[in-house]
């Protein structure tokens, strides 16, 4: 009788929540476990719901867990240390691998959770067999994977693929990142939402404000996507202006990376065809050369919210097979 | 007696030149011969140079060549065709290699001409030991080739390291690729001339006039250059504008593909520490989380005009090798 070869467990941490998947190695597309915690606001508060989701993923599979990855925001280095993410603030250079190793007993892979929900789309979803693909996700703020010849884009450090801070426009907005014109200034759910806010001053744009309770003030982006969906004249012009962003900074990927195919993932790909036919729309214009690249696409990721959980089980089990 | 392995040859089609050199595949710091020609304006007049300058290879070095590379500016696909080049105005879809095999009956490689300096600056210059780098060259426009984990991204169509052709300012000048405020718009030596013809207005910049026959609008990158390298005050200060372009482009290079070195080539790094000392003192503020990655370098590029043919007979002699 062969030995179970045993699952491979992938965590992604956000922001709310830290969900877990297991999966088969050899098939990648089919979740066998999920489980999710909510996401504690301490480093050990964390690292032990990473544990216990781990542990949780074994219980309800009934098989061993044999390696694990982990996807978090923000900057995890080629070693797996967590240099500074947005789930901790304040804490710097967290070891994440030695951590989880110390609670588990297993082989531990971390990296950016951009970078494992486009390894994850790349082997099991949306950009099967696309070998030069980005995956884009705009959530929050903006962040981005990229894979070239069938590998992921790490660069140096391990930071490759922060997208969302291309200078797109040098006089724009200020950044928290210290520059001014980022990227997901106006490409994010934030920029939506300050696009609609723009819209809704002087009185205009009116559903937005209704929904936002009455004060221009607090619109944001689900306001402008929920009018958008009504049909919302006011609104399908703004998410025309957002597609427009959203174009000119796949444009500008497509033009350095040649990549193929881009792959739009995050809680605006929710908004579906009325984000992405407005953003092809743009993209047409915004990228060099388009009649020699023709067969560019622009999808929506198929993942879905385990996109990051599914892409860091498949590179920790890689990790650990070698 | 062991059998003489013969030589590399490598190709640079420039817009004034055909430059071409020889090298052993095992000792590619030592350039073995160099011939050049004029740059003919015609596809066959084109052809017969570079073949022409590959025999002159062989009866120079007094050694057969066993593979030929050729580095040409515009896009050119991973079958080796170029699809357009601004070397060949209206000339769509010509098929270098198949054209040169015929002429020369040995194998050939063709890539674009910032690619193969990249490899060039990488396996013999600049970037040796970088398997994180991009390589910026700065002429009259931009050209770029990316490095990462020490393999070209040369992306889906070959077109990939189009870094001239990011928009960094949505509304700055037109572009002839169709869009506005591209990153050669400003950061090339095109964008110096257009920097120094803006201070030049209202009788400023006095220095530059004079150099540029009394007339503001006469003004180019190389009078800005000169003046800068005379020590005029005004022309510094055109300097550190352009400067900091170059290095919001770098920056944005930097953040997204997380390079630990940027080699900085073409004709405006003449002007050597002059351009480079503003450029590093502005990237420091020009690029996501530098306090993380401080090791990041921007150096000038080492193997000056040959850089192209240079890498180019390296990668033809590895795509020949198999």
């Amino acid at each position: 009788m062969a030995s179970r070869p045993g699952l491979l467990a992938g965590i992604d941490v956000g922001g709310t929540k830290v969900l877990g998947v297991a999966l088969a190695a050899d098939d990648p597309s089919t979740v066998i476990a999920e489980a999710r915690e909510p996401t504690p606001d301490t480093e050990s508060g964390l690292l032990d719901a990473m544990a216990h989701v781990v542990r949780q993923l074994g219980t309800t599979s009934g098989q061993a867990i044999t390696a694990v990855g982990v996807g978090i925001a923000g900057l995890v280095d080629r070693k797996g240390v967590l240099r500074v993410s947005p789930n901790l603030p304040g804490q710097h250079n967290v070891d994440v691998g030695v951590e989880l190793d110390r609670r588990l007993d297993l082989p531990v892979r971390i990296d950016n959770d951009a970078t494992c929900a486009a390894w994850g789309e790349y082997v099991a979803g949306a950009a099967r067999g696309a070998d030069d693909a980005v995956l884009v996700t705009l959530g929050t703020g903006i962040g981005a994977g990229l894979i070239a010849d069938g590998e992921l884009v790490r660069g140096a450090h391990g930071f490759g693929g922060e997208a969302g801070h291309m200078v797109v426009d040098r006089a724009g907005p200020r950044c928290p990142c210290g520059r001014r014109g980022c990227w997901e200034r106006f490409a994010s759910g934030s920029g939506l939402g300050w696009l609609g806010r723009q819209a809704a001053e002087w009185g205009r744009f009116r559903r937005a404000v209704d929904l936002a309770g009455g004060d221009a003030d607090n619109v944001r982006g689900e306001h402008v996507t929920q009018a958008a969906q009504e049909g919302d004249a006011e609104a399908l012009e703004v998410m025309r202006e957002f597609a427009m962003w959203v174009a000119l900074g796949i444009g500008n990927l497509v033009t350095l990376l040649d990549c193929s195919l881009i792959v739009v993932g995050g809680g605006l790909i929710e908004a579906g065809e009325l984000l992405l036919d407005p953003v092809r729309a743009a993209y047409a214009t915004q990228v060099m050369a388009p009649e020699e690249r023709d067969d560019v696409r622009i999808v929506a990721a198929e993942l879905g919210e385990r996109a990051g959980a599914i892409g860091a089980a498949l590179l920790g089990g890689r990790d650990a097979a070698g």
